[in-house]
C-alpha cells in the first residue's frame, strides 16, 4: 500500500539552521512525514522541538542510540523508514553508521564526516548494508545544474578545457565565534568542524559543483589556505590552482572573509565549442556561450530544457524556485531511491541522481588534500583517497 | 491540544498548475495536513489524485457539497478545518459560500470571483459567519516585497508622486487554446474567467501590489484593453494611467502576448525623496533609490531588514527563496488567523498580513473598471465598486 | 582634396553640457575641425571659450548673425562647413534658418524648435535651400538600436504588436531651478524651453526612438502630462497610451521626478514572433527573446551583426562605446551627406541614417500633440502635425 | 601661447586595431592633433593611412629613424612634440629609445618592450632624458577604477585580505592565428609578442589593475601558465596564487579561451570592513560592499564621487562612457605632464595619475615571474624585477 515515507531526524532542534531547511524540503512535496526524533543533545530543547514538530511524546528519544533501537521494534506499518543527520560534523558517522547498521536508510548533511578515515569507513557500511545514503551537496539539486551537466554530457562544450569555481561568502570576516554566533562557534572548531573550515563548509561545495557538472575528477591540487582573521583556529580561505582527469585547467576559490558577499557560489566551464556560466546569485538561470552566437539565457521551467532538468522543477518559467527546492529535489530522487529499495528495486548508484557516500568520500579527500597541499613547498599534490 | 491544521481541496488535480503550488506552499511549514478533497470534475481523475496524495478513499468526495456536509459530521478532532479553492474562477464563488456557512475558513484562488457581484456577495458572507477567507495574491507573499511596503509606511521615500507597475508574459502570443492547453482553455474562455482575460489574470496581480506597497488605493483609470490574438474571446493585453488617492499617478501594463518574456512583474514606486524598485526575476532584491546617494541592493535574509521581512523569509541571505515560500508565506498567515480564530481570538482584518476577501472585491473591481474604462470614449473613469 | 569638415558653433562655452557633447562627438573621428564660432551671449565667456578651444580670436564672433556673414565671405577653403546650434530652444530656429540661408549645412540639438510653427517652417527652408540638417536624437545613434531596427525590417519579430518605451529621470525630483542650477533653470521655462517640459526634453527621444526602431508611425495618443513639483512652470513628468499606424498599442513613460533614476532610456518591442529589448543603462547589448527559445543576449562588436551595426561601432566586442560614440555615429552619418553634397552627389533623405528635419517636425509635433490630449476629456487624440 | 599638442604616430596604419583607438582616444578632448606618423612597415600601406588621416605627404615618413631625425630639425612651432608608438611589441623599444633620445616624449602601447631587459633599459632612459612617457594601460583609466582606489585610500574597505582578479577572454579559443587573422598572428607569435601570450596580452593589465586599486605590490606568485590550442606557440591561458605586500592574498585568472567571453576584466578586493568589485562589462559601475548594510551602486557622474572620479568623467549620471574615453583620460594626464614640463614645471612621476615606465617594468617581471613559476616545481616564487 502506498504511503508517505517515515522520517526521524538526528539534530535540528528548534533554532538550528541546516535542520530547519531538511524539514521545509522533506515535507514540501508531500511525500515524507516526520514520525520521531532527537533533536538536541539538550532533552529539554530536543522535547519542546519535537512538540512543536507536532510529535508525540513517545517518539521524542533521549538519544540516538535509543531511538534506532526503539524504532526497530516498531512494525513496519509504524517504524521510521529513514533518519536525517543534521549535527555538526562531529556526530556523523556514529549516528550514520549506527542507523545503517539497524536497517535504516540515511540522509546526511555534508560533509559526510569528521576525517577521510570516518568518511572510508561508512563507505564500506554503506556498501555492506545496502542500504540508501544521501548526501545533502544542495547546489546539484537546482535544475540549472543538471541542464549545465546535460549540455556537458551532450556535447555542446566540446572537450572541456577551463573550470573556474568560485564561493564567496563574508559572514566570517569578523571573529563572530567569539560574539556568541552559534552558527559561527561549532564551524571554526577543530574540535567539532574537523580539519577544514572554509575548505570543509564550502569548499567542499564548489569541488563537488565542478566535479558533477563538468563529469570529471581533480586529479591535482595545488593550494593556499589562509586563517584571515586573528586568532580563528581553522581556515576561513582558501583557493587553489587544479588539473581534472581529461588535462583540464582549474580555478577554486572559497571564502568567508570575502566581506559583503552571501553565498554566491558561481561555476564557470568553458570547452572547446563553448562555455556555460551558472550562478547561486540567479539559480534559474544558466547561461550557454557558444564560439559564434550571442550568448543563450536557458531559463527553468521552460519548454526546451532536457527531461532531467524538466523533472527537477515544479513551476513554469518566470515562477522562480530556490534553495529549499533544491534541497527538496535530493529528497525526492532519496524517496525513489528507499521506494525502490523497498519493492526490492533498488539499483546501482549512478541510476540515481544525488549525492552519494562516494561524493562524500572524495569530498572529505578534498578537505584533507587541500590542507596538505597548503602545507608543501611542493606545487602540485596528487588528488588522494 | 497543538496540531496541524486540516486541509480539505477543490480542485487540484494531479495534473493541475495551480493546486500544486497550493500543496507545496501549504506542507512546506509542517503546520498543515491535507485530509480530504476533491480534486476534479471528473471522478476518476479526483479518486486517483487522492490516492496520490496519500488520501484514504472514504476523504475524496464526489463533489464539495459532499464533502462540506460529511466532514461537518466528523468530530471536531478530525474533520477538516479550511478549503482551499483552486478551481478556474467560475468555480469559486459558490464553494466558498458554501464552505463559510458551514463553518469552515477558506483559502480562495485570484481572482476571489467570476464576478464583482459575486465578490460583493462574498464579502457579506464572510462577514455574516465570521470565518477567515484569504487569497492567494502570491507577490504580496514575498518578503521583500513588505520590505516595499515599509520603506513606503517608514517614510523613506516620502510623498508617494509615482507608480510604474508591469506585468508583461508572452505564453498566450499564440492561440494555445485552440492547440489543446488546458491553462489557455479556461483562461481565455469568458464562460470559465468572467470579464477579463489578462486584467483579470494578471492584471489584477499588478493592481493588488501597487496599492499593497504604496499603501495608497486606485481612484481614476484610463484603460486601453485589447484583444491581440485573432479570434481569441478575452482580452490578452491591457494598459492603463491611473490616479491614486493622493494625487500620486500610475502607469499600469499588464500583456499575455509579450512575445518571450516570462511573468516579469515589476514595481517601481517614486516619492519626494526617492524611489524602490522590485521584481519578480530577482524577488530576493528591492533596490532603494535615494534621491542623494548611491543605489542600495537591499537584500532578504540580511540582518538590516524589519521585523516583518525577516518573519517572511525562512533562509540566510543568499539562499534564494522563490514563488513558493512567498505562497507558503501567505499560508501561514493564514493559520496564524484561524489558530486565533479557534482559541476566540481572531483579530481584525488589519491585523494579518495576507490579502483577503477585501483585496479579492477590489480586484473584481479593477476587471470590471478596466473594461468599461476601455469601452469608452471619455478619459478618466472613477474607480468605482 | 579631401580634407577635414570645418565646424562653427552656435553655443557651447565652456560650462555648457550639450555644447562639449558635441565637440566630443564632433572631434573624434579626426573628420571635423573647429574653425569658428560665437559660444554665449555674453562675450566675454565666448571668447574665453573659443580661446580654450585654440581658435584664433578673429573667428570668435560676437553672435551667429555676424558669424554667418563673415564666414560666408571666407575663400571656400578656409570657411566652415556647418554649424552645430546647440544653445536653448528658443533660439533653434533663427541661427538655423539664417545659416541654411546662407549656405551653410546645420547639425541642431534636440528638439528642432520652439514650437511645432517654427519647425514646420524650418522643414520648408531646408528643402528649399537642399541643405543637409541633422537633428541629434542621440540614441538611435547606437549600434544597438540599429541592429534592433535591422531585427523588426527583416522580419525577426513578425507584425509588430506592443511597443512599451519608458525614459525615468530623477534630477528634477526636487525645484533645482530655484537652486541656481542652470540645466534646470532653461529646461523648466516656458520662454527657453517652449511648451513641454519632461515631455520636450526625453519624452520626445522616448518617442523617436519607439518610432526609429519599430518602422512605425504613431497615430493616436492619450496622455497624462503632469506638474509634480510645486510651483514648477512646466511638465516633469509624462505617460501616455499610444497606437501605432499598423494598430500596434504602446505605452510610453516620461518623467524627470523618477527619484533616484539616472538617464533610463528603455525600449521593449512584441511582434507576433519575437520581442527584443534595449536600454540605454547597458547599450552595448540587444536581448532578442524569440518565441520558443532562450533569450539571446545580442552584443555589439561581435562578428554576426548587421552590416549597419558594424559601420557604427569602433571597438570589438567587450570594449564598452557609450553615450559620446552614439553622438559621433551621428556626426559621422552627417558628415557623409555633406561631403555627398560638395561632391554634387547628395541623396534623397532616407539614404542616410540620421535624424532629420522631418523627425525634428514629428518631435515637435509629439510635444504639442501630449499637452493638448492631456487638457482633453476625450480619450484618444489623433496624432497630428 | 596656447596651442595642441602634435602627435606622431609610429604603427597604426589604416587597418590596425590599437592605433585606431589611439587617435580617437587622443583627439576626442581636443587637445592633440596628429601633425605626421609612418603608419605601416609597408610604405604605401602607410603614405594611404596618413593621407587618410588628412596629413600632408612631407610629413608621412619612411621610417621612425628619418621621422625623428626630421621633425627635430623642425621649429618649435611646427615640429611634434610626442610619438605614439603603437606597433607590435618588438618593435616598441628601439623608436621608444630614439624618440626619448631625440627629445620627444612616447605614449606606448602596452607592453612596455619585448623582454624586461629591454624594459629596465627603457627605465633608465626615461630618467636620464627626463621626458614623459605614459603606458596604456587603459583600464586604469575609467572613472570608477580611481574611485575604487580612492576607497582603498581613504580606508573604507579597512586592511585588505583578499584580491581576485580575473581576465577572461574567448576569441582565442581556435587557433586563429592559421586562419589569416592578423590580431592572432603577432599576438601568438614568439618573435614578434616575446615570452607571454595571455599572460602578456592580458594578464599584465589584470595584475596592472589590482596593484593600482590596492596600492599594493604582488610579492610572491604560483602560477600554471598552459597551451590550450594545439600547436600554439605561447600561452593562452593561465592562473596564479598571489602573495601581496601586506600579507594580502590574491587569485589571478586570465585567459583567451574562455569561449563565448568577451574581454571581461573583473576585480574585487576585500579588507576587514568590506568589499569592492568592477567590473568591465559595466564599467561606468562600483558596487561597495560594507559589512553591515546593503551593498551600494555607486555610480560614474554622479555627485557624490571623489575628485579624481570626477576629474575623469565627462558626462553626467546616466550617459555611460566607454573604453575610448577611458583611453583618452591617459592621454589628457599625459597631456597635462608634457604642458607642465613644456612650461618647466614636470613634477614628480606620482604627481601624474597614468602609468608608466615603472608600471611597464612590472609588467614585464609579471610576465616574466608566472613564466618561470609556471615551469618550476616550487610552489611559491618571489616576485622579482
Amino acid at each position: 500500500m502506498s504511503r508517505k515515507l517515515r522520517l526521524g531526524m538526528v539534530g535540528g532542534g528548534k533554532d538550528a539552521f541546516i535542520g530547519a531547511i531538511h524539514r521545509l524540503a522533506a515535507f514540501m512535496d508531500g511525500q515524507i512525514e516526520l514520525v520521531c526524533g532527537v533533536f538536541s543533545i539538550d532533552p529539554g530543547v530536543s522535547v519542546e522541538s519535537g512538540l512543536e514538530y507536532y510529535l508525540p511524546k513517545e517518539r521524542i528519544y533521549e538519544n540516538y542510540q535509543q531511538m534506532f533501537e526503539e524504532e526497530a521494534k516498531l512494525p513496519e506499518g509504524e517504524r521510521m523508514d529513514f533518519v536525517s543527520i543534521v549535527t555538526p560534523n562531529h556526530v556523523h558517522f556514529e549516528p550514520a553508521k549506527l542507523a545503517l547498521e539497524n536497517g535504516f536508510h540515511v540522509v546526511i548533511e555534508k560533509p559526510l564526516a569528521f576525517s577521510l578515515e570516518e568518511a572510508v569507513e561508512l563507505d564500506k557500511i554503506v556498501k555492506s548494508t545496502g542500504n540508501v545514503l544521501a548526501l545533502t551537496h544542495t547546489y546539484t539539486g537546482y535544475p540549472m545544474v543538471k541542464e549545465a551537466k546535460h549540455y556537458v554530457e551532450s556535447g555542446k562544450l566540446g572537450s572541456i578545457r577551463k573550470i573556474y569555481v568560485e564561493y564567496p561568502q563574508g559572514w566570517l570576516a569578523t571573529p563572530l565565534e567569539r560574539e556568541g554566533n552559534k552558527q559561527a562557534s561549532w564551524r571554526t572548531d577543530p574540535e567539532q568542524s574537523g580539519q577544514g573550515g572554509a575548505v570543509g563548509d564550502i569548499g567542499t561545495h564548489a569541488a563537488n559543483l565542478a566535479e558533477y557538472v563538468s563529469g570529471l575528477e581533480i586529479t591535482k591540487i595545488c593550494a593556499d589556505v589562509n586563517i584571515k582573521v586573528k586568532d580563528r583556529l581553522l581556515d576561513d580561505d582558501c583557493a587553489a590552482l587544479l588539473k581534472f582527469g581529461n588535462g583540464a585547467s582549474g580555478v577554486l576559490m572559497a571564502s568567508q572573509i570575502a566581506a559583503g558577499e552571501e553565498n554566491d557560489l558561481k561555476l564557470r566551464v568553458y570547452g572547446e565549442k563553448g562555455g556555460l556560466e551558472w550562478k547561486h546569485t540567479d539559480p534559474n538561470t544558466l547561461l550557454f556561450k557558444p564560439l559564434d552566437g550571442p550568448v543563450q539565457i536557458v531559463r527553468a521551467g521552460t519548454g526546451y530544457l532536457s527531461e532531467i532538468a524538466t523533472k527537477n522543477t515544479r513551476t513554469p518559467a518566470g515562477h522562480p524556485e530556490g534553495y529549499i527546492e533544491a534541497f527538496a529535489n535530493i529528497y525526492m530522487e532519496f524517496v525513489r531511491a528507499v521506494r525502490d529499495y523497498q519493492n526490492g528495486e533498488l539499483k546501482s548508484g549512478k541510476e540515481y541522481d544525488f549525492p552519494d557516500v562516494a561524493d562524500g568520500v572524495r569530498g572529505m579527500a578534498f578537505v584533507k588534500n587541500m590542507i596538505e597541499s597548503s602545507k608543501s613547498e611542493t606545487k602540485w599534490k596528487p588528488f588522494e583517497i
